[in-house]
């Protein structure tokens, strides 16, 4: 019997970087402020999930200026949307094989 | 915006956790042995998830003899497969609303 978990992206598995994921796999360049009030987070809690998934190269960051005012917002890469969707392909066959 | 990820729960975050419930929400009693080989996991591994979700009363044991071999099993809690159910439509949600 296949593992049924096999395809299940550890990267992925906390909600916060699904929502994260999510977001990014529909919107082009999202600031982290809109990132932290859509999902309901503390600054610590969306860097700290952010971090991760930049080290695993599934979204990169921009950083810009507002007028004097600095912004960062991020997109997911090539490589973090396949990823993403393969995850949730894993999910919806664990869903669907009940 | 309602928060995307609000409903989905952390007891099931985890994919090892995914993967027991799953096999749970379709199975009356399953044992140690079983489910270890369902989802390849190490006796420590298995062991850990299992405590954390019979702790949120999501699944309840059962130790017996078979034959002369002590035997552990598992089955989900009414309360367990109705949280589990409510996970998986948040996790619907999330993926069909991207």
């Amino acid at each position: 019997m296949k593992n049924l978990i096999a395809d299940i992206n550890k990267a992925f598995e906390n909600r916060v970087r699904l929502g994260i994921m999510s977001i990014l796999m529909v919107n082009d360049w999202v600031d982290f402020g809109e990132l932290k009030e859509m999902l309901d987070l503390t600054d610590g809690n969306l860097s700290s999930h952010i971090s991760a998934l930049e080290k695993e190269k599934y979204i990169q960051i921009r950083k810009a200026f507002i007028g004097k005012r600095p912004n960062t917002s991020f997109q997911a890469t090539t490589e973090g949307k396949q990823a993403f969707q393969e995850h949730l392909n894993a999910l919806e066959a664990l869903i669907k094989g009940m």
